[in-house]
């Protein structure tokens, strides 16, 4: 398909080409148009049908967004922003260098452009930054067949039809009813009587992820958005929660590798910007490492006169710090989905205990078994698989208990619990690992400091 | 709210305790149900009104539904089997015991039974597996006020009636319209008219991620699943996509971690589980990081005559290892959301090569500065800088690299690419590291083996 768009392109033959974008949907447009030259944009856009063209806008990624702006008549620019959504039209604001924020408050009617600055105002992770203004209202002494009559009159402008919200004279929500409870009502009954009172609703300023999961907990296709009045002033669809998801989720995993998160995808970064989301906290881990560096130099003497001791350092380091970002990771996980809440924090300790005896159990007897099949004519094999395999029990259970409190101190302290992932892990664990074990190898093999 | 609840309970003031109840959301209600004791669960279950109940039991974990189960009497089973959804008695019966099971289908009606029995055919991972066969068709020659009629009459058992599936006499999918649509047409439409042909649909035996990532894509709140004859067999719903999306991540996330992932909640999982997840892993990992041991000791000689370079493993290793799963967590997260496809490799490698470079000069730079203030007066202070310094940009070299290629590869091969996150990593880059290390030091050194 997309080839054969290209083939048309070159041609020129606009007319065939149309009719084969306008069968497309906005989303596979866009994704057409981002591989196009940047030259034809403005002309492949214009011969899409109106609705499609601003659909399709919507779906772009901003660079090409701004080349279609700054290639727009001021008519056409309008056209465009009365067929989008007001938080579609926010999204692309917050994106646009202010020559072209400029141009578009000039292109709105007043009283969009009131609204598009009101929600300009949200805070960036707030539920306000995320919902839109179009919604379908409703009063509680209204028919079924006023709903209706209602609902055809300004549904084609709104984002969703299928949720409607029930207001008093002060705005304030007071229920809600689907379209599938006023298609199955009889037409004179009165919404009053058939509206659902207690709404689940989140405030303006309230955590959007918080909010976004609200649609998977409740099985939702949208969420009315009140003020500190409780008055109603605006919706998040489900599509919006679906974006917001996939973006905490993919911020947890950068975090949790300690990458900083951006809003690009990973093609569109910079090698720059690619660079600087990475070097903070590389150099933060290496500066830190030094501490363990330092605590192997203090055993200088132990290791020089058993050389061999060196030759586990990898293995306990590396098992010690894999054990602990096992333990975070899930218990950071189970915090983001509320699996684990605050006051479970010692059934949760008191698994990841139990957990790493029984692992550090079989990985010691694993270790015994490797020590003297490897050297199997060396003096000091028991020794060496004593102090090995005690020092591994002691690195797991080390590793799993702050794998396990790290987390949890964070979300109480506030901090988000996955920065405490497995490059901080690995860190804080090597130094405990290194000196345990080398505090074990000299007690047990008799070594002068 | 609950605290409430519970002391009506034990007050056994079951009027009042009814009145809270049935104001309150079956996904609550589930939850607080999860803190009842177990022997009176049947008893508030069966105060509340049945349809409640019904979306309360499928909101239920599956040992409380089992509770249920076998409290209730045939009727009562019939009951709560009506009400809900066959995808939902699919997942039900998937999570209950044979004899449950056995039960449960005894008691379904034959048409039913054959459905489940269906359901139950396709691979957990499918499409298939997640649909509901709970959906509204229409013929193309309806007229809107046809299809109104036909909503109204079946919809109250529907999953959706927002989206509407136009087939053929043989039940191919030819198009589909939205309430939306039929709302905003005439009364006297044709269906044929206003539907939409271009049908964004998936097979039975898709991907069921790739079917609920098509949701996020294309704003959907249903998506369409046909069999290998292009016959309409069921629909998935937006609810069920984000419960995917939310399955996934987690896995993704664990796996990342070297954990095996389990359906159940962190909590619900036993200690013995837990171990039996982690193990593995940690396993194979321990046993692989030997190899960075076996390459340590054959440098012996060179660190007993400057035990010093030992010091500097952890830093190295550590800095290694966090630079590639930083690499091969933000190439898997791309992979996954697709924004990394196949053939951007080479674009992918060229980023993690240039922004290794960058990272890996600044680094060593840094590490030149702590050499130089923490052995001011040691004599092989510059020759100390020199070799780690080298040997950082090494081992960032390394890890990007392989972080970039690891990942790609695994998907070109049909294995998760989130098996090639921070543990495996880790390992590999250890040993890389440190060869490159001990290699670059007896070269700059003179050293002998």
């Amino acid at each position: 398909m997309n080839q054969e768009a290209m083939a048309l392109l070159e041609e020129k033959k606009f007319p065939q080409l149309c009719r084969i974008l306008k069968e497309m949907n906005p989303a596979d447009l866009a994704a057409l148009f981002a591989e196009f030259p940047e030259e034809y944009l403005p002309i492949i856009y214009r011969i899409l049908p109106k609705e499609l063209a601003a659909e399709t806008f919507v779906c772009m990624d901003a660079d090409l967004q701004e080349v279609l702006i700054t290639a727009f008549s001021d008519k056409e620019l309008r056209e465009v922003l009365d067929e989008m959504y007001m938080d579609d039209t926010v999204d692309v604001i917050e994106e646009m260098p202010s020559n072209v924020v400029a141009r578009i408050l000039k292109n709105s009617n007043p009283a969009d452009r009131r609204t598009i600055n009101e929600l300009l105002k949200y805070p960036s992770d707030s539920a306000g930054s995320i919902m839109t203004t179009e919604y379908v209202y409703l009063k509680k002494d209204m028919t079924v067949r006023d709903a209706f009559a209602r609902i055809r009159k300004i549904g084609p402008d709104k984002e969703t039809i299928y949720t409607c919200y029930v207001t008093d004279a002060s705005r304030k929500l007071v229920g809600v009813v689907t379209v599938k409870d006023l298609l199955l009502a009889e037409q004179e009954s009165v919404i009053n009587d058939i509206m659902e009172t207690n709404v689940i609703y989140v405030s303006t300023l309230e955590d959007k992820e918080t909010a976004a999961r609200l649609f998977d907990k409740y099985d939702l296709l949208a969420v009315p958005v009140v003020d500190q009045e409780q008055r109603l002033v605006g919706i998040i669809t489900v599509d919006d929660a679906m974006d917001v998801l996939r973006e905490e989720n993919t911020e947890d995993i950068l975090k949790m590798s300690a990458v900083t998160p951006t809003d690009d995808t990973y093609l569109k970064t910079s090698v720059f910007k690619h660079a600087k989301n990475r070097i903070v906290w590389l150099l933060i881990l290496m500066v830190s490492a030094t501490i363990t560096g330092a605590i192997i130099t203090k055993y200088e003497a132990a290791f020089t006169s058993i050389p061999l001791l060196i030759a586990f350092l990898p293995m306990l380091m590396d098992t010690g710090g894999n054990s602990g970002s096992q333990s975070s990771t899930t218990i950071i996980r189970g915090l983001a989905l509320e699996e684990i809440k605050p006051r479970d924090f010692f059934r949760v300790l008191f698994k990841e205990v139990s957990v790493a005896l029984m692992v550090g159990a079989v990985l010691a007897i694993v270790n015994t078994a490797r020590v003297l099949i490897t050297y199997p004519h060396d003096p000091i094999k028991y020794q060496l698989a004593l102090v090995t395999g005690m020092a591994l029990m002691c690195a797991v259970l080390i590793a799993k208990t702050l794998g396990c409190c790290l987390p949890m101190l964070a979300q109480k302290l506030k901090i988000d619990p996955a920065l405490m992932a497995a490059p901080l892990m690995t860190t804080i664990v090597d130094a405990g690992t290194v000196l345990v074990y080398f505090s074990i190898a000299t007690a047990v093999m008799h070594l002068t400091l």
